[in-house]
């Protein structure tokens, strides 16, 4: 155990073994094992967006094994997906990598001007199926979102009774908010804070834009002059709102891009502070090859070794 | 235990041995025993669209018994029914035929924008007939779609610790989707996918058309030159969509219709690579003879033996 | 047992000895024991209309031991009603008439487009109270139909396990449905269908009239040419429906008429193979002899010793 | 125990012996015990029209000490209130007097077209503070009175299991009634049924007007000729409604008004059949002496020694 | 345990001794203890206004272990927080200060008319970190009041048969009032009767103002001259209203303002017999000595020792 993994553990005070043994299998898995940063390859997408929109560009991901098999080859901390997914590759890939068993899930055949997900699978299936933890998306900024944090809370019981770790994905969205607001700095930071004051583990934010959504929070940016212009800066800042840097914050990109705006991201994520990288369409929706070399100039970045 | 039993078995490496014995059972059971084909019979139209609209034209059918007899005559791999239907026949036809206990039902008193089931049989009901395992509607694009995913995730979870399989009716439909969209490509398949990503064992979805619903597909259609054109085509991507084949697709046919149309459908299943049919109205609304008739020619095709 | 009650008995093939049992004492009970024909009791009007409306014009009707006693002396199969009722007599009357208890009611001190009902009664009130089963109304054609399906399944599966037997007012009523299609043959055909499917021991649907409220329907009453001209030939049909006879289907006619408007109903009822009458507000809201000379007669019908 | 107490007693036959002996400890206290008649001081309205309008007349009033108090030198049969009060003084006055549990509870910060009431006590706690009871007001009217007959069902079931009786408030309030219609013949009439079909053992209702709310009831108020005109008339026919009178029926009155007027109505309801009353605002909203000395002329017309 | 605690204690005869023992705690922790005042540090604000607009004044405040180390070394009675919050430093402080698992919380990231809350943590998450007890907001004069009354009745019984005390935050808000009313004097001191109802051993509201909401409430003040005038008037009326004094009632100042209309308020709360402060923006939001010197002030006047 490297002296970084047993300072971030200490956080987590509160917290029994079972929970911080896998923890601890988390940060200490893959090739960024060890130094206190992780690459998590999440891939929900195909419930989110629908298989063809996820899959067709590179047809061997329609397979479930494909991701398991992936997240292995390059190197992540951790893999993530629903019940369906998981229960298709749990048993081959036993042990080789920490999984995380996405717990609610929503689809894209209907609009709706407040987002909800659907429970899709339990505690108990992320104990049959051997995963770390279980990882659960709150959307604040849309009406349902009390009962969200509602149904997380009950799950964050039931799961840290058990020894799992709690992996909430904090992305605003709703009537309460702009579509330009939910990357906005302050949402951004303000996400952070509520998921862990709700009692993750690791918490998923989206990368921060300049852009502040409310007012009041205006007042206090320009009046405390917080540095938000570059993205590193931002990236401080909602380390800061989580718990002053003493919980495990990553980011995540979205939409599949260039290789050199992912990298950018990455590196104002590392030198901002930032605990790593959610990494999932622009993992998947490359040839494998591609995403490999991808991936592996990441996993550099992370651990010092490129820019 | 032919090979491809075997290997579907496979693909299923998170269940216990009760649940992939139910599953062996349906499989291996009747005229395309052992292939890994499958022709299952529904029969709960007495619910959904009223007794008289779907036994009138063939009396007998008005009995709970003529259904376990017809498709244990037919050589079905199994039979789906409502708690009623199961409750007036298991006794005396049991160990005939496997039985799926349809758990949730929806009647047509009552025009809905959204539609929506009833939980109208439990897990522990489907034990006590001696069933093989439970079946569930979804309505994705409906606005009730997110409480039935809960709600069949309970369910799954009861089932899969007593042993049982679960089978997922996966019909698109509700103010999310234009009528023409609910048997749309794109929807289908979308649908195939959210049934195996909720953890079915068995997927039961529309027959495709070549329509493509969602303008965020359109793109990607025409983009990854997905051919769509054929009937076996779209079945091929339907299979396709569902974890790259490793799932058991079958497919719905719809209002009985001619033996022409129907088989022309079961063609382009078998030669897209679909796993079988789901044959109701096309089965018991016929008289009898006929429609022993028509699924002689259906398992034909389905066993290779005919075109 | 006669022949026709162990008939009867074998239709329920999926019971358990306690349920048939309790099946049993209501079908010995009473003047029409071991016909196979059944005349219920049924005094929930006092909930449902109010105690003046209900019991004003035969005053000793407002005392609760008044039904117990008119149902023995009349020779009833059972008595039905709601809690309170029955908590009032069970002591005095015990083991005198098979019970059951209505678990679920309604007011009307407010007008409802889609009608509800409150759960009133559980099924350990029922055993506590030595009942035979329970009685529950659902409302198809109202928007909570649904939720009362769902009701009634979980009260089912509870009373079953503990040896009840389950009745089911099919009533259809609100906003799906004209005032006119509430006994339309189409709609008590299809009310008795849902009830069968539900998983109904017993099952009370209206007395059908000619109309036929569903454009789908009508083409198949047509093309079909089912005869729905005479009161028997609905019967016959409603009978049909439900589960081609394999199901006990009484019949109940409403506010309260004359003796011979009652009676041709029950002759329609007898020569079309229904299984018997609910007679509520005809018989306590006549004075006590008037009404047992009526049920007199009705007993006589039943049994073919009167026309 | 009196042979009237025995006679009452005699009316609940399906209760348990703890039951019956909570309900003989209230008819048994007090300076009406053991006449049938009973006077019960209710205190929950410091939650429903807020402290200030309830207590500054007569400050002592703010300590719930002073109700007990209260109560025990008033001869009352038993003291009703909410959690806080009832926890603020049952080990002070343990065994002095019986003590009911309101179990719902409403306040007056918001205007509702529909009033509702919030679950505030539960069985358990009835149970660990020493009660006899539990109190629950139900509003025959209001939309949400489905939901209401449903929690006292669940509340009744538990409590007489335990061996406590069940005391409703029938008060018939919402946008389903006129307001004259609250208390108007035949709605307090139907409001005793429903409590009583519920379950109640002691069952409280407003004093009835003689205005007919309801159409359909009017016709049978005047085809029956019910008498309705006296005061005493009104309450013998509420009582009538009741069971024919074999349920325990007490009135009360509302807002603080003259002693004479509150005498008015004691005399209607003693000489009407009443079983007695629930007397809060006239109680506690006057000085200590005025209010024992208004109870004691209240106590002599129940037990016959005044007029 | 000085005299004035062992009083307070006798309040609370319905307790058992656990509970009693955690609300001794409380009030015989830090500078307050034994007098019967208490001063409580609440730091909720990261969650309920976001994490920048609460902490970028004061940046070591992020850091959740500020606010542990803030409240000892100010002499606080407790710290209340979410669970996020407490579980970051309840191992490192355990047994160094009295804690309160604040299980409900709301976010501002969406404007409501009528707001709720979430709840966010449990009673056994209470007692896992080592808490004395569990707080939660209510809302009277929202829609959403009658659920959240529900919420604590249950949170109350269970918290309480583990020895738990409950603290009420009572803050009127919502449709049914004016913004001004929130305050208001006849609001105030109905929300802390409302808490008092519910349960609770320690109250929390906001420092009345002299204005007046309901107008029922109007004639009443005008009618017996409840003094309202000066700050401690109302106060000494809010106490009042909290069953006459014999419940625990502390008050909240809200945003952070200057230090000298701080202490105007804990004067008046003083003089008028409130039982103290809750202190939250005005402690964390000041430099820590500026902070500290501020408390030092207000527990000298608590204690006596100032003016």
């Amino acid at each position: 155990m490297t002296e970084r993994i047993k300072e971030i553990l200490s956080w987590y005070g509160s917290d029994n073994p079972g929970t911080l043994t896998n923890l601890a299998r988390v940060l200490n898995h893959g090739r960024l094992g060890g130094t206190g940063k992780a690459v998590i390859l999440p891939v929900d997408q195909g419930f989110e967006h629908g298989p063809a929109r996820s899959f067709a560009m590179n047809p061997p991901a329609y397979d479930p094994r494909y991701h398991f098999q992936f997240a292995i080859e390059a190197g992540c901390n951790a893999y993530a997906a629903p019940l369906g997914f998981l229960e298709a590759g749990a048993r081959d890939f036993a042990g080789d990598i920490p999984l995380i068993l996405k717990v609610n899930n929503h689809d894209s055949l209907m609009d709706e001007k407040d987002p909800d997900q659907a429970l899709t699978g339990a505690v108990s299936d992320a104990l049959r199926l051997g995963c770390v933890g279980v990882g659960f998306t709150i959307y604040p900024g849309s009406s349902h979102r009390l009962e969200m944090y509602q149904q997380i809370r009950a799950y964050g019981e039931e799961a840290k009774s058990h020894g799992l770790i709690v992996v909430i994905w904090s992305y605003p969205r709703g009537s309460g908010l702009s579509k330009e607001g939910e990357t906005g700095i302050d949402v951004c930071g303000y996400a952070a804070q509520i998921a862990a004051q709700l009692g993750a583990h690791i918490i998923k934010v989206k990368f921060p834009s300049p852009h502040i959504e409310q007012d009041a929070a205006k007042k206090v940016y320009a009046a405390e002059k917080i540095p938000i212009t570059a993205g590193s800066e931002r990236i401080r800042h909602v380390v800061q709102c989580a718990f002053n840097g003493r919980r495990v914050v990553i980011f995540s990109g979205g939409a599949a891009t260039t290789d050199e705006a992912v990298l950018n991201e990455i590196r104002a994520i590392h030198e901002g502070g930032g605990f790593g990288s959610i990494i999932g369409r622009n993992a998947f929706q490359r040839k494998k090859p591609d995403a490999l070399r991808l991936l592996d100039t990441v996993m550099k970045i992370y651990s010092g070794g490129a820019r």
